[in-house]
């Protein structure tokens, strides 16, 4: 399905500064000349408008490219690997655990190619970038954007250069390597390779997805929302709660859920927007607790790899997000990540990496806390799977019961099993 | 999405031998009393042409329950997690790497929950589990089948109980271990823990999805075949390549290729099977080759665990379809498999297990031996996911450049990195 030609005139008017309004090109940039904001795709809303339709959307590729009227690409060659449209879970046993009435999970860590959320947030920059001339790609990650990157690169056939921290999980490493791009893994936390890479791209001129193609790349999440809201009939949900890493992801949702309501195709409602942080790395939960309009950078130290940023670049739209939209941002520590994946294992048969269980034990926390209406529609968002990230779950897992190949080996260690638990259950009755 | 009800009379009319043509009723039995055939899920083909056509298929859930009247299921309770509808990818840099016009990948390396082609078969083992009364369940495994089962199992709120070989991949037992299900890892061959579940599953009654349950689990990898049809806009391949485990996947897709031209949704024309396996577990190939009509078990020696089935169930009937469409099976050696899997991320970006490396390696090895026309629409099969099995490949992906966070570092290590290829390629020359 790579380049799926779709019969349409592009929406995408340019890019403005989210500071000050200023206009520029739909070009590699991503930090206003005048005030140093971020630059923002611009949409003609009008045109959109007036194309698109349930019908239209159903009707449109089985990929997050059935929304290519809000993605920032102008021309017809898509890459289009079956990114998107990941299961939207009706949540039965944990919903009933936590005591909610209608709690949904979606599934990111199934997504294509390369199991999270970065699947779309790439398919959109290295289309954008294809078209604005790049042949050389490049991004600096804390490992699923690696592995997206890395994969979907291989795919279109550009070139590929990989930025990582040097003390990444093994299963991040070899997912981006295998897929044969130069990686280099820099002595350094994300927010120094991210520094780094800014440099590389001024003196390369490559296309950075995360830094100069930052406009079209943070876009791709938007499909987040889009995709919820189809998935619920075209309504929007009451409430979602959603890792924070940069904030990309979560004011993208936002924006996603605005963009529908402003061009018709849901009612206008509130949704209540929830983040999520390990409390290794924490300043968004820091700063909204601390009734802060400003975010203070701090040194990750937290098994959530993928989500510690210490100094996020979307940090302060999404403690406004937050604060106006009546949702809270919270964190928790190291153990409570690995509890929450194995309670969304254990309850859902889903496996996500400590991302998805940041999220899921926010999600009880703030349940506990009564932050969350048992009533509302919530949505989870699950951003990746937990094959990326087994070192951090492992000694945590439990172990197998080693048996002989016979009958008998097996109910000797079934009834020792089974004792072992009555003894569990006998002291936690002491 | 679990239990999506379904207005629909059930089309399944029971089990039937497969070699004497005796009928039982649709109950937790495999074997025939008669002959000791195996058995097969029996449906009325005229209630399924009068109420099936494209468009209830299309109008039906996003999962493998869109072709549920295909399906040995009789109730109303289904378990979809959103299992199934994977990406049919047509390949471009594969495909002119091979030298074919028409390639296509099926991608059940990002199959929902746990990332391959079981999450199919244990779906409908499962619902059909519940529908007969089962509390507990269970599976003799070589990992994938460990994963779906405790996964869904997980899901459903059903007990579990996995038997695995005690030498299985670190990604798999902790993909298993992680769902809570009890885990018993055998001292033994994938053979010998299929034969000691056939003795606990008459001892305890549990539903074993490959051995009680076998004629329902078996049946749901026809979900590869019709998907493949429906994603190719309802015409059938020409030809496609599959791996070869049991022979129960292969076999399978070949029946459901069968039941679509049975019920009229696709034209009848022929499709050349192909089956791939590993060159240390290849009883089916070895009995290909020699023009055998029997297979003669051996014992596996392969990185390809999770097709390292030495004494194949279904496989006479993988050589019978094999010979009679026209495909060929072969094998290929562990270092081709590495080269398979290399092969696929770096060309298409899809990472997957040793299983799908030995398919994308046969396919070549066909292709080069001509047994592959460039014209043909070619269906290849990616049955399961490479972050399970990152020991196989870990040593064969190349290390990342390691650097400090400094652009002096990075172009240091560039150049030598550009040296280091321009020596490779001038010896490449010599």
């Amino acid at each position: 399905m790579t380049q799926t030609p779709i019969r349409s005139t592009s929406t995408l008017r340019g890019l403005r500064c989210r500071e000050c309004g200023a206009e520029y090109a739909a070009e590699a940039r991503h930090v206003c000349e005048w005030c140093f904001g971020p630059l923002e795709a611009a949409y003609d809303y009008e045109a959109i408008r007036s194309r698109v339709s349930h019908q239209s959307i159903a009707a449109g590729p089985r990929s997050i490219w059935r929304y290519r009227p809000f993605l920032p690409v102008s021309g017809e060659r898509l890459i289009d690997l079956g990114t998107g449209l990941t299961p939207l879970i009706r949540s039965e046993r944990l919903a009933r655990r936590l005591g909610l009435k209608a709690l949904y999970l979606k599934n990111d860590a199934v997504n294509v190619p390369s199991l999270s959320f970065k699947d779309r947030v790439v398919s959109v920059a290295l289309t954008r970038a294809r078209e604005l001339g790049f042949t050389t790609v490049s991004c600096a990650s804390t490992g699923n954007l690696a592995n997206a990157t890395a994969a979907i690169a291989a795919h279109a056939g550009l070139e590929c250069y990989i930025f990582i921290p040097a003390d990444l999980e093994a299963g991040k490493v070899l997912g981006t390597l295998i897929y044969g791009p130069q990686v280099l893994a820099v002595d350094g936390n994300y927010d120094q390779v991210n520094r780094l890479c800014s440099e590389v791209a001024d003196r390369h001129g490559w296309g950075f997805v995360n830094i100069n193609l930052r406009p079209y790349y943070s876009e791709g999440s938007k499909t987040l929302a889009f995709e919820v809201a189809e998935q619920l009939d075209w309504q929007l949900p009451d409430h979602v709660v959603a890792p924070i890493a940069s904030g990309s992801l979560y004011t993208k949702i936002y924006k996603g859920f605005q963009e529908l309501i402003k061009t018709g195709l849901v009612a206008d409602k509130p949704v209540r927007m929830s983040g999520a942080q390990a409390s290794g790395c924490s300043p968004v939960a820091e700063a909204f607790r601390g009734g802060q309009d400003f975010v203070t950078p701090v040194k990750p130290a937290t098994i959530a790899k993928s989500i510690a940023i210490g100094n996020p670049a979307d940090g302060i739209y999404a403690l406004d997000i937050a604060r106006k939209s009546g949702g809270s941002i919270a964190d928790v520590s190291d153990s409570e990540i690995i509890e929450g994946i194995k309670l969304l294992a254990q309850t859902e048969g889903i496996f996500t990496e400590t991302a998805g269980g940041t999220t899921v034990a926010v999600l009880k926390k703030l349940v506990e806390a009564g932050q969350i209406d048992p009533e509302e529609t919530t949505v989870v968002y699950i951003t990746g799977n937990g094959l990326k990230t087994q070192e951090a779950i492992a000694p945590y897992a439990g172990e197998p019961l080693q048996i002989e190949p016979s009958l008998a080996s097996f109910e000797r260690a079934l009834e020792r099993a089974r004792t072992l638990d009555r003894l569990d259950w006998q002291q936690t009755l002491v």
